[in-house]
Formats: C-alpha cells, structure tokens, sequence
C-alpha cells in the first residue's frame, strides 16, 4: 500500500501519481468494438446470436432464445430461500422509498400579458439495464438500475445480462422480477450494447441504456451516446475513509477491504491525523486480509493502489478528499455533520462509524451506482432524474409576441439572421392597426 | 424540398429516409482530434498558442495574451447602441428569471430508528462555455449557456471564443460581461476544449464543458467526456412545425426558414392536413427566400433536408412528432393545450400562433440549448440542473446499522463478497450484548 503524509516535501508529486488514473483508451479496443457496433445495427438478430455464440459459447436454435422468459424470472424468484427472498425485497423497498423523494414535477407560470411558460417533465419511454453477467453477476445492481426507472415510470424496461456457457446467476433474474423489469434478454458486451441502441428484430431500441459493464461495453456505450441516452462511464470503484479514531480499527479494515474485494484496480484510500490509529488500520487490514475469501484480489488492490495518507489536522482530511471527489466518502468521526460545509465533492457520504458502505451498496436506499474517477466534482448518482425529460413551454399571448417580438428582431438582427427577425416582426401588430 | 404523404404506399421508407440522420463518424478526424488533445495536455500553454497561430491566425506574445481582459468586455459593453444593450439585458433578465425556476434545493428524512437519509444538491466549482467565433458568434449562445450556470451558483464560469484573424464580437464579449462570466480566452476548436478538461498553465481546467461548436469541437467533447462532464453533443438545428390553417401562411415560412438560414444542414418539417394551406406555406416559403440575406444557405437546406408532410389528420401528426423528436415543435394551431398528452417528445414546444421560435431563441426565456436529432426523446433543454451535481446522505443509527447490517450481509454473502458481509456484520451488536 502507498504511504504518503502532507508534511512530505514531495506530497504533491505522490498525491498526482496515486490520483491521475486516466481511462486507458486503447485503440484497438475502439476499432473491435465499432465493426461489433456497426455489424449489429447492419445485420441485426444474426449477428446478434453470432456474437453471442462466439463470445459467450451460446448457441441459440432462433432469435427468440435470446429473450428470457418471464416464467423462468419467477421460478428464480420463487427458488430462494426465503431468508433470501425477503432480503431482496426488503432492499428493494428501501430503495424505492428513498427514490420516491427524487420525483420533480413540470412547472409553469403566466406573465401578466397572459404569456405562459413552463417546463414539462415526462418519464423515457423505453430504457436499456446493462447487467454483467456470469460470476460477477450481481443482484444488488439489477434493483439499483431497475427501481430508478421504474420509479420515474418508465413504461418499458429491457435488461440484458449475458449468460456466458450458459451460466444464469438465479439471484439476477429473482432481482429483475422484484425490481419492475419488463424484459429480459441473455445478450452482453458490445453487441447488446449495439442492439439496445439500434434495436433489432428481436431487441427493441431504447431511449437510454444504463449500468456497468467492462471496457468493451463501456467503449460501446460512449460509440453510441447520442444515438441514445448514456449514464457515466463507470471507472474502478473507490472508497475514501476519514476517521478520527472514534471507530475500532477492525471496522474501518473491513470497509476499506469492501472496496478492494471488487477489483484489483479499486481503489481503498485511508487518511487520519492519529498516527497511532493509522497503524492500528493497517494491521488490521493485514489480518482480515488473512481470512478474506477474495483475498487474492484485495491483496493486490490494497497494494498497489490502495493508499494511507497522514494528514496534519481535519482542514486537509477536506481539503484531500475535495481533490479526490471520491465515488464513496466514509467520514467516520463524531459529528459527522459538522463536516459537510468542508466537502464538495463525492457521490455519497456516509456519516459517522456505524454508516458503513457495505449499508449503501445494498440496502439503506440511496443508489449504489455512482460517480467514480473524480467525476463527483461533476456528476450525480444514478436517479430518478436520470429517467425523465424535460420539454420547455412557450405559450405566447398576441401582447406577449408583440413585446418579445420586438427584443427578438433586435437580437436577430444583430446576429445577421434575417427570418429570424421576419418571424418575430410578422407577428407585431403595425403601429396603428 | 421533400414532400410526403402518410397515405402513400412507400410513406414508412421515405419517412425513414429523411429521419435517420447518423453524425458521421469520420475516423480522420477522431485521429487529428486525439493529436491535438492529447499534444495539449502535455505541452499546455505552448501546444495551445502553436494552435491558435495555425487554426486563427492569431500570434501570441505570451500565454498572457490568451486572455482576454474584463476591460475590454467592459468596453464591448458600453460600446452597443443603447437600444441593443437595452434588448441584450432584458432577454438576460428573462432568461434568468425562468431558469430560476429550475433551482432545486436538497432533501433529508430521518427513520424512526434515528437513521437520516438524504441528497444534497450543489453547483459545480468551474464550468468552461464554448462559444463559435468569427461572423457565427452568437451573443444569445453565451447568455443561455452562462446564465443557468451563474443561477445555478458554478463559482467560476470560464469562457472560451476562438477570434479568427483577430475577429472579436463586440456583441459576444458584451454577453459575456452582462451573463455572469468570469474569465474569456481567445481559443477555439479542438484545442480549446482540451485546454478546458485538463487545464494548462493559464486556462484553468474546469469541472464541465458546455456549448455548441463544430465537429472538431463535439469530437473533443466526446474524447474528454468522463475527465469532465459535456452537455450534449448537438446535431444539425432542427424545427417541426405543425398547423391547423391558423396561422398566415407567410408566418409559418418565415418559421420554417428561421431553421433553415442556420445551416446547410438544418432541417425545416411542415405538417398539416390541409391541402391548400399546405401549398400556401410552400408558396410563401418561395417567395420569403427571394429576400432573405441568408438565402443561399436556407434555400440548400430546405432543398435537401427541407420537408413537407400531408398527413390524414390531428392524430398522424402527434404520432410523427413523437417519431421525429424535434429540438423545436411549433403547434400553430387552436387549443394547442389540448395537444400536449399526445406529444412526448420534443426539446421545447412553442404553442400557439403567436410562439415562434425566435422568440424563444432569443428572450422568451426557456434555453435555446435544445435535444437535437432525436434526442429529445431522453434529453432535456440544457439548464440549472445541468451545473449542480448530487451527494447521497447516509447518516445510520447503531439501531439501524443492526438492522440493515443483517440485509446487508445476507445480500453481500450471496453474491460473494466476504469483505462487504464482515463490514455490515461488525456493527451488529452481538446477540445478549
């Protein structure tokens, strides 16, 4: 693991090399998924089961086996285990509660010329789920995808996992049946990237495609943006904790490890004043590496880019995690609150020791899918917003147009552009008249 | 001009034929786009004044020189007729006073357990405005680009216009002092925008990049999109008019060529029932093209991309609006209200005869930064929530760890993930203690 303290002379040049971690944009990973991108939208279904039985050893007798039926969602819904079962629907309820409150209304008001202007809001009518599929296949994702857009009152959602030698994780499909999903279809990578955008004989085209996936679909879907709505391009997970020592040691080794198990390139970055504290985190992660399943992987997260940072008080504990914007922000201090004013950027903010991530990726509401990379200094979790569109109103009354009408020829004017200006003059009643 | 009929046997593939326009993805162009971002952000301020002198003509003394200077804003400013100045603020005032309307303030419930969940809305610290140069600048593209972030609290709003051999818009620079900008550079294309995502010695970099610009500038925006946010990458300007016979015929062409005179590409629709009013509208649009200063550029773009579609009736038109998605949707009609559950798509509906475009170009007040080439259908006017990002709030109790732990850790063990069971686990009390 990386140790770095401010008060080292060269903080600023280790702080840059553990941080500036640029998406590696591999030419030739662009150039195979474009003829993916373009084959698809050209030759639709056929080259849809080619792909999928090339990449995830799946051959299908006839398009219609690309879909997977409702029926076999609810056998896997009805094949947990009840302990199971309830567990899922209870963090699907919890989770559509808490986005029940990111619902906004269309607005509008009227001018004293009767003039009216508003903004509509209105749900997408058809969205993409992006699900990975075999091993790494998670439920939890499923429902933090789904219930977003359900809750914005989607009419149709499509989800498509791909099932690589055939292999269904039972979990995801129980997860696609409680979250709202409408459809499912066993098709992944860029392929099912391409057909959610373009849509094929069998795939509907969509309107948005959400949700993770590995570099070729992530490059599929920023080939795509604009043809169709995109969220972030996801980069590795992160985790930032700030503690002040008021958390034991062994609580704070499992929540970094949380980020770590994910990927050998998630990111776990630990800061505190308390040097005592520090090494008592440190061993702590050694010993609970020891007894951790996916201990290969997190080993070499935690090594390579994990990191501890000492700091000299809680004003650059800010001040570092502002320059990170971290995916998660841990503040495991007394009175968590007290902080928020100092921090600008990160995708959530779990606040005080019992506010765990492991909570968020499942089950407190709030969504698991968030800005990573920086992009909190910019971007939102995922939402409810993410599911909607807004129309702009304009209701000119005959006063209104004759009012406005004489800014506009002015500014159009001005601009060089004539039938501009001839639109809105044509509607000013002539002095007089 | 194309004209088309929904009662023609070949409709759906002459439809098809006018609708499916695809941005062109040239591939020489993505790889000189790679070349100059990328020699940007290794080389900053020197790269970018090499640029500046090959693209504009423009030749530096210093880096210095980039800047333009708030006195010479000043000087723009007060340098206007006074009744262009008067129509330059009062459409900034109404463009502010809609979009504060779009302000949104955050939110946070607390559970009976004592567990606070909520979401926190902030501006964005530093927001780039790209804005075209030379004879297409457009003092209305700064105001509504500028405005909703300055409504929207962004600290520091950096614009960039590039000034082809030394071509400054008096008009642009007086926007930009009236809009809320902070600071204006004299760079353009590709460069300009490579400079804004990662910053160079003089051009600070920023959390967003907005603003219309050319293929360069839009290949740029998707390259360092995920480095920074973008809006939109806008395709050619695009108006749906649709009419009931109530409006002069020469209105709704003056309408139509207010699309058309932007751009070669730009593409003007007109939809009616009506037979005889339909080819009024085709007359006028003739005759108003004889006059027009523009008349080269409108006449080509209502040629080629230009149409006319006869439907049967009030319902085929909704249907094709859908289909079609506009930027701009005109309902030239009585009662336009009563249309709005049948239309779900469109950038911003201008209702009425007396609401054309320019109107809403200019000074309505909604933004004229619309979804183009369809995607209205998952996109919205760009506007205050655009320059706000989102934090989740997860404040848990120890009675609501215990309790969410249990889901958490059920969940976290069936997908495998040790490290996440353990965190959630560790903060449940044990049983009796």
């Amino acid at each position: 693991m990386n140790r770095l303290d401010t008060s080292d002379p060269d903080f600023a040049q280790q702080f840059h090399a553990l941080h500036d971690w640029d998406a590696n944009l591999d030419p030739q990973i662009e150039v195979r998924v474009r003829e993916i991108v373009t084959t698809v939208r050209d030759r639709g279904d056929a080259a849809l089961r080619e792909y999928t039985e090339r990449f995830d050893g799946v051959t299908t007798a006839s398009a219609a086996e690309l879909e997977i039926p409702r029926s076999a969602w609810d056998a896997a819904l009805h094949g947990l285990e009840p302990t199971q079962r309830v567990a899922l629907e209870e963090a699907a309820q919890r989770i559509r509660s808490y986005h029940e409150h990111q619902r906004s209304v269309g607005w509008t008001f009227t001018e004293a010329d009767g003039t009216m202007l508003g903004q509509r809001i209105l749900p997408l009518a058809r969205v993409g789920i992006y699900v990975p599929g075999g091993k790494a296949a998670y439920p939890s994702s499923v429902l933090m995808n789904a219930i977003p857009a359900h809750v914005a009152g989607v009419k149709e959602i499509i989800m498509t996992v791909p099932t690589p030698q055939g292999q269904v994780n039972p979990w995801v499909l129980a997860a696609a049946a409680i979250a709202g999903v409408d459809r499912v279809f066993c098709i992944g990578g860029a392929q099912a990237v391409a057909a959610l955008a373009y849509g094929t004989e069998s795939v509907p085209a969509v309107d948005k495609i959400v949700g993770p996936g590995n570099i070729y679909v992530a490059t599929a879907k920023r080939m795509v943006f604009g043809r169709v709505g995109i969220d972030m391009i996801a980069g590795p997970s992160e985790i930032l904790v700030i503690s002040d020592g008021s958390a034991p040691a062994e609580w704070l080794a499992w929540d970094l490890l949380s980020q770590a198990e994910h990927d050998e390139i998630a990111q776990s970055i630990f800061i505190s004043w308390d040097d005592a504290h520090i090494e008592s985190v440190v061993n702590a992660v050694d010993a609970a590496l020891d007894v951790l399943d996916r201990a290969p992987i997190a080993r070499k997260s935690w090594a390579d880019r994990g990191a501890v940072i000492r700091v000299r008080d809680r004003a650059e504990a800010c001040a570092i995690a502002d320059r990170i914007a971290p995916e998660h922000l841990e503040l495991a201090v007394q009175n968590p609150e007290d902080w928020l004013a100092d921090i600008h950027n990160a995708g959530a903010i779990f606040m005080g020791i019992h506010s765990c991530e492991a909570l968020g990726d499942y089950v407190a509401g709030p969504n698991h899918v968030l800005p990573t990379g920086g992009s909190a200094r910019f971007s939102s979790p995922l939402g409810v917003y993410d599911f909607v569109k807004r129309s702009s109103l304009i209701h000119s009354s005959p006063a209104g147009a004759a009012r406005l009408g004489q800014i506009a020829e002015r500014l159009a004017l001005g601009e060089g552009l004539t039938a501009h200006a001839r639109s809105a003059a044509c509607r000013i009643p002539e002095a007089g008249s």
